[in-house]
This record gives structure tokens, sequence and C-alpha cells, in this order.
């Protein structure tokens, strides 16, 4: 066995002309009488090797020949530029050696079911497409964690149990914590108000739960969510935040991830397009965009997914919308003094009809104010004792938001449904493997 | 009121000589006839703003003198240098506002107990102490993905609940998953072995959780954990990626948080002697060791806290002990060719008692070994299908390992109980705030 260097795929270009050694397996193969060409994936990139009859002895061309997919293989050779290659250069094989077979591997070229492929996710992680998902799942995560490092926050892990149903349990899902009840948390955002009154701007990045009964294209039961909190910033501070965080977010994709979105067919001019400022309407005008599309809307609802697409089809960049009834928001938003009946708060919905991908606003930041709201929502006051007692000790104004992160890859990748946009997604029926 | 540019105390150098506002909290306070001397925190930092007498109006030299602990305040003026502060500039005040008041702020600058100051753990988040520790946890944090993303690594989230109580539901917590029972993760490895096959070099990094009625101070019920897993890594390759790895956390902490290190004193001399090469000895050397210093100690037994003490004294870096016996090690371990009584496995012991803060080691490849393994173990065959699938597919060498990030917070910061390393901590006996 030729022994030479180790290299990955994705630094194949400092090796040209070099010998070197890859470890991968064998995405397909093609073969004329005196040559093979292999496909070899590493998990980094693929590159083609190519085996002349000549260069090897007889047994190895043979069993070469005799590879099947997804078999692991180490292929050791010499990098070659290869103007043709995608990459750029291919190998020109001195050795070959089968790590182990892979003896009828389940997910073949041909077309399979969604299902099918859920249920073998595990494999299925290997194909292209997925490889390409998840390389840009990584990018925006590193990116969201980034944009709010260098811009002076400090991370604040939210927890997980949390001890109270305060808003009910619907879509709660709960678990037996020693003596008591506890419950998958929703949201950190409770708990970034008080990091927010310590560190000034801080951020929770973690998973949320939510046991809805729901199997639409947008919903899992376990998602990941960024929640940013800043003290001293209003409703336009929020705003500015948001969007600034987002242009970050999808141009440090389109920067480093261009590769991804060619295999995923991705119009990149539209992502190139997400620069601020960008527009912001209030509910009033997005009710009105709603009915001169001829639909009935109701004011004091909250959009849907429909209503959602038909504003944001009016323009080409995402939008933010604030100032929705209080009615229909939750009971910490605060109030505008300017008409009590809207709140401060604001949704951005992102372009071509991908819906929702952020939702926050600013807090009740008036003890007062804040105990006749608990009492109005019926709301026990005692597990919002430590929430009011931020409001007790040096209030200030504040406001912040959540990210779900699902809804931005699927946004992103120009993916249709969040099935694909996690490793192991985990749906109303699904929770394998 | 005066109004000047809002800028933070972490950037304040930036503003020598200029007028400017800082929006926070009242820390500290003390006065003289004609001088009051406010510690202003904002969460990046704490400044003293100093009020002449003569420098603001009366009404707002006497409305100073009766600030209270943790009142919300806007104070501006000019930015002077001043040797004697840590910071090395202060605050020369025109104008302060008050906010919101304080009114008997629970946590005084006297002692308070620990119970207490966990129930009050929204605003103990405040202290100084508290506030380095979490600025360390950020850094590691960061550290840890920055360590991965920059070797090539992806980030595969792996999925909180989990199907099945593989071995056993003692320390597992339930949730009721729709029409089936679903657990929370004790780790992500399974799924990064998967990963690992698809993408060469994988990670998740994401809360894990543990249902153990256990009250040591090592122990949350849930916590956080990275594990990366590495295709065609062998145990070697293990412990230099571990060694590599926690290198540069460290350093990274001792380079960037040299300030919070202070205020928690913690021996910064200690952390800058982390450097590779760590000593790697063999299970057996490390029953030796043990014998040597007077402690009976069974051959077979895996180490107590008690036991990892004595072996790191030994030693003025983390240990990497490698090779334990099979039987205290999880059944997907590879047994050593040498010695098939010994897994391919490593712990490493952090210095100065903190104990153990990665486990890992080489994962068994071979199909058939790990149904038999499986059968020895009497787990459920079915629920391994898909993990089996990793061995029939190209199945390749390869290992991993797990860190828990509130352990490497606890010892880095040089802190005696984990409790304090993570925002709102889960114990047995505590879910609140």
């Amino acid at each position: 066995m030729t022994e030479f260097k180790h290299v990955y795929i994705s630094e194949i270009s400092k090796y040209e002309g070099q010998d070197v050694c890859l470890k991968g397996w064998l995405h397909g193969k093609r073969s004329s009488g005196k040559l093979h060409f292999l496909q070899v994936r590493d998990g980094t990139g693929h590159i083609q090797a190519v085996i002349f009859k000549g260069d090897v002895d007889e047994e190895m061309f043979k069993a070469a020949d005799a590879l099947t997919q997804e078999s692991s293989i180490v292929i050791c050779g010499t990098v070659k530029e290869d103007k043709r290659s995608k990459i750029g250069y291919e190998i020109g094989v001195k050795s070959v050696k089968l790590i182990t077979e892979s003896i009828e591997y389940p997910i073949t070229p041909k077309e399979h079911g969604v299902a099918f492929l859920l249920e073998h996710r595990h494999l299925w992680l290997r194909a292209p497409r997925q490889q390409a998902i998840m390389k840009i799942r990584h990018q925006i995560i590193k990116s969201v964690r980034d944009y709010f490092d260098q811009n002076g926050f400090t991370l604040v892990d939210a927890p997980i149990f949390t001890p109270s149903a305060c808003e009910g349990t619907t879509n709660l899902f709960e678990t037996t914590y020693f003596e008591e009840k506890a419950y998958l948390t929703q949201s950190g955002q409770l708990y970034m108000e008080a990091a927010a009154m310590a560190l000034g701007k801080a951020y929770c990045f973690g998973p949320t739960f939510r046991a809805e009964k729901s199997k639409t294209r947008r919903h899992l039961t376990e998602f990941w969510m960024v929640e940013p909190e800043v003290a001293y910033n209003d409703l336009n501070d929020n705003m500015d935040l948001a969007e600034d965080f987002v242009e970050y977010v999808v141009q440090e994709v389109v920067k480093n991830n261009r590769k991804e979105l060619e295999v995923l067919d991705r119009d990149i001019s539209k992502l190139e397009n997400v620069k601020k400022p960008f527009p912001r309407i209030s509910y009033d005008d997005a009710v009105e965009i709603l009915r001169k599309n001829g639909q009935t809307f109701e004011w004091g609802d909250d959009f849907g997914a429909e209503d959602e697409t038909t504003i944001s089809e009016q323009f080409d960049k995402p939008i933010m919308i604030h100032r929705y009834p209080s009615e229909c928001k939750a009971f910490y938003m605060k109030p505008d003094t300017e008409n009590e009946k809207l709140a401060l708060c604001v949704d951005m919905i992102a372009p071509e009809g991908y819906g929702e991908i952020i939702g926050g606003g600013q807090r009740e930041d008036d003890l007062d104010v804040l105990l006749t709201k608990i009492k109005e929502h019926e709301l026990p006051q005692e597990a919002f004792e430590w929430y009011l007692d931020l409001r007790r000790y040096g209030s200030v104004p504040h406001a912040g938001f959540g990210m779900g992160i699902e809804r931005a890859v699927s946004w992103i990748c120009g993916l249709h449904h969040v099935r694909e946009t996690i490793p192991f997604p985990r749906l109303m029926d699904r929770i394998r493997p």
C-alpha cells in the first residue's frame, strides 16, 4: 500500500503535482476498458479519481471495477489540474484500498420518496444536496453567533427546563422533574430580559420545543432559536438591530457558500439583494395591502401564512411589520403611547413567500402596568415574581427578538419544507432515527 | 437633559476628552460634602462617575445623593483619563438622570447564603463575580466553536428527543411525544457517528440531560456538551485532537479574559501552563499511581472523584488516561487488538482536582462485533438498526469525544461548584427561577 500524506478534498489545491492519500467513500463510478473514473467524497468535497489500467497492478484494477456505492476507500495518487472539473483538480491514482464494502446501499441514484429518505436520514446526510444544506446551516449558525459576539453581546444560555406552564400547557412538552412537573422551554426571552439587565446586551441560542399537533411545512417540534435582548433599546433600535443582523447573516452565506447555493439551484441574486434598509410598514399598512389585493381581513387578527405571502410579494426584501393590535400579542409587549391599542412589536417576513422569520418588540417595563396585564390575562402572579423583580430593581426600556434558525435556513436555501433544514428533524409523526 | 452620544463602558477609551452618555445602573456610591462618586455599570464594564457640586444644578446634586443601589440611570459627562482607575478612565458628570428607582435591592454588599443567591439568580447575575464567570463562559463557548469551525468540522446539531431508552431509563427524563414516549438526550454521539460518515469531521454542541439523584458539586441535570467525531481517526488521532483543542480553548481565555480571571482571583500561571503535549498514561499506569499513594484500588473499577484528584496531583497539566478495562466502558468502544480486555478509550482529567472534563475513544466499526456486543449487553437490536447501518455501508475507523462545558468553565474559572458556571442552573432540588 502506497502511503502518502492524508489530505482532505477541500484543501486539494494546495497539493497540485504532489502525491497524497484521500480517505473517503465511493460516491459513483464509470468505466471504459482501460479507465475507471471514481467519484470520491470525504465529507469536505467530491473529486474524480482516474485509474489507468497501466498505472496499477492488474488485481487492483479489477478490484476497482467491483467497488460499490458508499464503500469506504483510501485512494493514493497525484493531484493534477483538470479544467473540466468543478473543483479544478483530479487524482491520477497509484493505489486504491478498500476499507469496507458497502452492499446494496439503500439510497441509489434513482428517486426516493421523502418518507423513505427521512427513515434513512442517517444515510441521506451523505447526499450532495443534504450536505450543501448542512454546510449552509453551519454557516448561518456561525454568522449568527459571530454577529452578536462582534457587537458586544454576551451569550447567556437560557434554561431548557422551566418550572411553570405560565401560558397554558397545550403546546408544551411535560416531564417529571424529581418531585414536580417541568416543561421544555418555548422561548428564552424572559430569561434574556434578566440577562440584559445584568449584561446590557445578551443573547441565547438553543433548542426550543412546541408540541403542536400541526403537520405544516413550517413546523418542527424541536427547533433552534436565537434571542437577543438589549437594555435601553426601543422598538426602532430593535428594528435597526434585526435588519443589520439579517443582512449580515445572509451576506455571509452569499460570500462563503456560493458552491452550496449552486448545488441547491438557489437564485443567488435574490439573496444578494438582502441589504438594508428593509421596508418598515405598520400593521395598518399591511392590512391595507391585503384589502387592495382583494383579500378580506378583519382588523385585529394575526396574519396567516397566505397573508404573509401576499404582503411579502409586494417587496423584494424582507419587510418589517410593526405595531400589531395588542390583543393578538403577548402580555409583556409594551403598548404604543400614541395608540394604546397597538403593541410596540415587530415581525420580519422573509421575501419569496418564506414567511415570518423574526418576532420581537419592546417589553413592558412598568411594574404596575405589568401587574395589571398579568391579572387581565389571568396568569399566576407568583410564577412571575422573579420577572417582576426586573421592573422593581432598576427597570429600563428594553427590546429584543427571536429568530428561528430552521425558518432562516429554509428561506436562504430556498427549501419548501423545514424538515430538510435540521440534521435529525423531529415532527409530529417522526422521532426516528 | 444633556444629550450626547450613547457609548458603552467597554469602548470608553475611544472617547477620551469627549462628552458622552452612559446608560446603566448604580452599582455603588460614596460621597464627601462637595463630591459624589458613583460606581456605574452598564453590563460591559464598571466606571466611576464623579459629580462636583459646582458642575450640576443643586437639585440634581441632591438627587444624586439619594440614588440607591441598582437604580437605573443615564449619566452624561466628559471622559477623563484616571490612572488610579482599573479601566484608566472616569466620567466628569454634567448630568444624571434617574430612569427607575430601585428600592431595597435584595443583594446588598454584605454576604449572602448560596440558597438565597440562587433563589435570586435573575439579580445575582448583576454581581461582578457572576459577570466575570458569564464572560469567561461566553469566551469558552466561542473558542470551542471557533476551534472546530477553523479545523474543517461541520456543526451537525444532534436531536434532543430520542425515541428509545437504549441503556435503561434510570437517569433519563421522559416525556410524552404525541402517541409514544420520548427521552431527552444524554449524548449526541451516535448521531455524530452518522454525521462523520457523511461529512468527515462533525461536531454537535447542545444541552444534554441527566436525571441523576445526585447532589454533588459536579452535577447539573441540564448541561451543555460539545461532541466532535472524525471519520478515519484512531485513538491516537483522538488524543491529538483533544489535546490541541483544550490547549486552544484555555489559551484563548488567558488571552482574552485576563480582567475576568483577576476578578475571580484565578491563578493565571496555572492556565498558562496548559500547553501540549499533555501526559498520556494508561489505565494500568494510573492504577499504579494510586497504589503507590497508598490507596487500595481494584483493577477493573472506574476511577472516583478522589482517585482522579490523586492521579492528577502528580502532574501540572491535564492528563489523558487511555485504555480502560472494556467492562467499565460502553458497548460501542473498540477493544485494543493488543489486549482485548482493554478499550481504545480516553478520559482527560483536569489538573488541580477539577476532575474529568473529556471522555471519548475509538468506536467499534465492525458490524459482527457490534452485533455480538449488543446481544451481550441485552440491548434491543431494533433500536440500533440505523446505527448498525453505519457499519453496513462503508464502515471506517472513527473516534470522538465529549467535553462538558460546565466542568470546563468550573476548572478554568477555578470554581468549586458547577452551579455558578451556567446562567440558570438546574439541580436536583432547583428548577427556579
